[in-house]
């Protein structure tokens, strides 16, 4: 079975960490007991995560790919548990000789994380793809899953809001998502194409999954690129749910929702992706939301969501693969 | 009386810390009676470091330029004391991540140090000029002398060798200064421009102090800028001469006297400066070069020359200044 993810930062991250420990085992167990006795651990799969760049921009001379850094820092093992981005155990001792410059700290960068960043700078340019520059650094870091970013074009998502239309992390970051949005756009999504690893890992898959990651700004501009939409579209989807009794669990997904004019709830999310969503899997606090997103024939699974530990991203990637494959067999 | 010194890396940053600690004694002592018995500290005195950027480069996307930054580093107090280049307490975390995974290790930024490089890359995409951007970080950490990049023209030395021709940190850093030099250029020298400050700074000047850099890859891509030569050559000039006992203390000064074809002596490097220099500071050590240096019409001080300790420094610095202001007041 080959699956593909579709992620943005620290909840797509998450969830396909999930799916990685369910589908490459040995690399996070060392019980032998605990192999045998878990069906999937049995079967021969593939999980490829397929990311967002559109929040990607260029810093102090640096490429930054935020998105995929949370994801492969995620898959190594490597992530800061507390804040879900970042490196465990981080220092910061270059923002404070940036600080004490008198230079722009409202992007904070970890020493380690610059270490990834220097690396990617420099791979791109001795021109080298980003995607190659991703599966690089994944090997190096002990990346099981295979991670590709959506496309090497860049892709920078802009926010049209209420204070003017700002590029991504302008209004993420350094204004906190507080400006009202209106809109989004992803500059140069017209020429911008998704990779060949992408387009033939979708063709591949027998299932693809979209991670609980903000519709908006980390799923369309994964969708939105070429005819990524339609390819996805003719396989099976399943979605989890990025919102819970009506919040986000982190980011700005319910606060947007709002602001363009729909109610902040999964209802929302499953029509949003309608047009090729087949499974959507929702939290208990939202159960009373089962039957208005069946009513979109769509199949849904409510359990609880919400990934506080490394182990219930597992077992929630494991419920999520079961009711996708039953619902499969079941259907044919 | 405003005093200009020229200066290279760990060297000259050193020799410049000793002149700033007898110029700006405030800065450097707290103890009262030491300022009202020693008589340099009850004049007005200004002191200009003007430092090499033929050194500078551009690596994994930042702008580094490793002679400003010691000498700032160096005369903030902030220098690390066993290397005498990089900062006092530094940590590595981002190199040992750009080393995870697979990236060039062969420059080694600290942590810290990147926050210096950040701070500058950003400040020159924002168009701002170098002498804007270290007068700025001067201005932060607490450095009182003035600190002038000899131009803010690129001027990269170029190393001509027996294994062709390398940029200056290919040679010096990544191969260890080991291929044999057969001479040195410096790329764009005809169109480079000493910046308005330098030239105001020399016309300026009572004295120009030439640090113990080294004279081929830190003094002259200085006095190669535009009429800078000429203007040093109008002034008063004593150097120290960077070999002692026919050996430089740090660098390749003494190898690449021998690979041009000259004695590695301190007279060498006399006559090397011999068109503008007046005074020269040779090690006790070296003390029979003293007439054939003075043959070539330059007075000649027999001093101990190596700077151990801060105090060095400041010693060696005051044995300069009483000497040149000595010689000058003697001449009229």
């Amino acid at each position: 079975m080959n699956i593909v993810a579709l992620a943005g930062g620290v909840g797509g991250a998450k969830f396909a960490d999930g799916l990685a420990q369910i589908i490459y085992p040995r690399i996070h167990t060392n019980n032998h007991e605990s192999i045998r006795e878990d069906s999937w651990r049995l079967m021969d799969h593939s999980l490829t995560v397929v990311v967002n760049v559109g929040d990607d921009f260029d810093h102090l001379g640096l490429r930054i790919c935020p998105d995929l850094d949370t994801v492969v820092y995620t898959l190594a093992g490597l992530a800061n548990p507390e804040t879900g981005w970042g490196l465990a155990g981080e220092t910061w001792h270059a923002m404070d000789m940036l600080d004490r410059c008198g230079g722009e700290t409202w992007f904070r960068l970890g020493d380690r994380d610059l270490g990834m960043h220097l690396f990617r700078t420099a791979a791109l340019k001795q021109g080298k793809r980003l995607t190659d520059i991703v599966a690089e650094a994944c090997a190096r870091l002990g990346v099981t899953a295979r991670v590709l970013p959506a496309t090497d074009s860049a892709l920078p998502t802009l926010v049209e809001t209420d204070q003017g239309t700002l590029a991504f992390q302008e209004y993420f970051v350094h204004r906190h998502c507080e400006p009202a949005v209106k809109g989004i756009r992803f500059e140069g999504v017209e020429s911008a194409r998704p990779t060949d690893d992408v387009i033939a890992a979708i063709d591949r898959a027998d299932l693809v999954v979209v991670c609980p990651s903000n519709p908006f700004v980390s799923v369309d501009p994964i969708v939105a690129i070429g005819d990524v939409r339609e390819r996805v579209a003719a396989k099976p989807v399943a979605a989890v749910s990025p919102i819970i009794g009506g919040q986000a669990v982190k980011g700005p997904a319910a606060k947007m929702l709002r602001e363009l004019g729909y109610p902040s709830s999964s209802v929302s999310v499953a029509r949003h992706y309608a047009d090729f969503l087949d499974m959507f899997v929702i939290d208990t606090l939202d159960a009373d939301q089962r039957l208005e997103i069946e009513r979109l024939e769509i199949r849904v699974l409510v359990t609880d969501t919400l990934m506080k530990s490394v182990d219930d991203r597992a077992r929630l990637a494991r419920e999520v693969l079961d009711f996708a494959f039953e619902g499969m067999k079941a259907e044919g």
